[in-house]
């Protein structure tokens, strides 16, 4: 497919570029009554890009996640590309595919609590594209730069339209002062075309620190000027579920209380990958489920 | 002075410990309502260990200081050791000794409205012990760790007591998310003793990244604990007065909106430097005025 052919081009050009959306948010045609999220919910999800539900995941619950996601630390190893250390050490910062990894979180994420939400917000059967856990220590857990997941995951990854969606759970408190997520509310409503090239085996780098595929400082004063920034904050078992374009970031954490957070991504079983739009070889599965 | 003999001793021995203080936080005996503060506003610095003032300073003063730290920057010569660069970096992190570089910045620090404050807390006529502009550029940022600055400035500085404080004079809107001034408040009564020895010529580095002095993590978890954390946000034009023992930090600035403070550090007269506790030799003149 041709760069003009492809309404999702990026890294092509020498400027950034920002353009409309080419796809629904909210892709339920008809009543959404039917699923967990309230027609209100799905009203603020399609406005702001996210929606947070606090509680979603009950005190025990949350309990037995965070014990088990030790676990995983525990026996992480980190000479696999799944597990990502931070840059310049080895503290774990993220692993991946953890439903191949625990049965415990496999039966989380395929909770109706979570995956419910998604059918309805995508109008479709969905299936688990990417799963991990965030790990933000205290005193030294890292920023996260901005970025629109979609961008990475069209160009990357081949994912055709936006049609997929972030459920992300809260295993500690998260407040405004360790490293919650931030997300630019609208934002999910404007393409944002990078600049430059990707280079070759790109996720190695990118994964501790990002440098491609990187929205133009330009482009993000402009968003933000428009929607602001909001924090997702909340007590452990809150989940916020957003969009796969919305812009959103999050800064390092020098308190003492950790940041510990686990991610998945629902895609419409109608929106499966194909070759990624940038040309390069597609990326592990752990990154992007092909199955 | 023995380690012992001093009540503010750190440094010497491998755990941390935490001591009471040993001098009052309000050193004015009689009433306070002759200075600029109210007498809740003085009590709430007793307790609490710091006091915001929103648009002490106005808005078209404050646009003269945004365009004298700009020429400053545009000027400072990073070859000297009181320009302060990024880690890894030339980015202007810090210009110290403000007040001799600029008379607009010189006039402001001498302004009833900042060193009336510290007159009417620290009970006596005070001096500018320390002068610097904070630059936090949009999206690149960088975090301070916690830290109490009286540690560092009794043991590397040979400050006696806890006699003086610093006013924070905000330049941009310091929002929750562009890394503003964090504190833990009631912290200052509490001085955290360090672990380990200072090495030699220790400030070339500590200005970048600090790691001797920090404080070990289980005393900033207790404090946390006790005090919380709050942040200190504002419009351009608010000035946070904040005692020297009082532990504070602040994360690093992702987003696209920039965070410049002025500092400046006023010490009673009767509180002037002597010999460095920690028995390293005086650092420069620029970090501690000994005039």
């Amino acid at each position: 497919m041709s760069a003009q052919a492809d309404p999702y081009w990026s890294r092509v050009g020498t400027h950034w570029e920002m353009a409309p959306r080419q796809d629904p948010v909210v892709w339920s045609e008809g009543p959404t009554a039917g699923g967990p999220l309230s027609p209100a919910e799905v009203e603020h999800y399609r406005d702001q890009g996210f929606v947070v539900k606090r509680g979603l995941i009950g005190e025990g619950e949350v309990e037995r996640l965070v014990t088990e996601i030790g676990l995983l630390a525990v026996a992480a190893d980190r000479s696999l590309d799944e597990v990502v250390t931070e840059p310049d050490s080895v503290v774990v910062r993220s692993i991946f595919r953890i439903d191949q990894k625990s049965e415990i979180l496999a039966h989380l994420l395929l909770d109706p609590r979570l995956r419910g939400v998604a059918t309805q917000l995508l109008g479709d059967d969905v299936y688990l594209h990417q799963s991990r856990v965030n790990f933000k220590p205290a005193f030294s857990g890292q920023a996260f730069p901005w970025h629109s997941d979609f961008e990475t995951w069209h160009i990357e990854d081949g994912m055709p339209r936006m049609r997929a969606l972030s459920a992300s759970i809260l295993l500690t408190t998260n407040t405004e002062h360790n490293g919650p997520l931030l997300v630019v509310p609208g934002s999910h409503r404007l393409y944002v075309r990078c600049v430059g090239e990707t280079p070759p085996e790109h996720f190695r780098q990118s994964l501790k620190k990002q440098a491609y595929g990187v929205p133009d400082p330009g482009a993000l004063t402009e968003l933000v000027r428009v929607g602001g920034i909001a924090s997702v904050t909340g007590p452990p078992g809150t989940v916020v579920f957003f969009d796969c374009n919305l812009m959103h970031g999050s800064t390092g954490n020098i308190t003492p209380l950790p940041r510990h957070n686990i991610f998945a991504v629902y895609n419409s079983v109608n929106n499966r990958l194909v070759a990624p739009f940038g040309g390069t070889p597609a990326r592990p599965d752990f990154l992007a489920a092909r199955a």
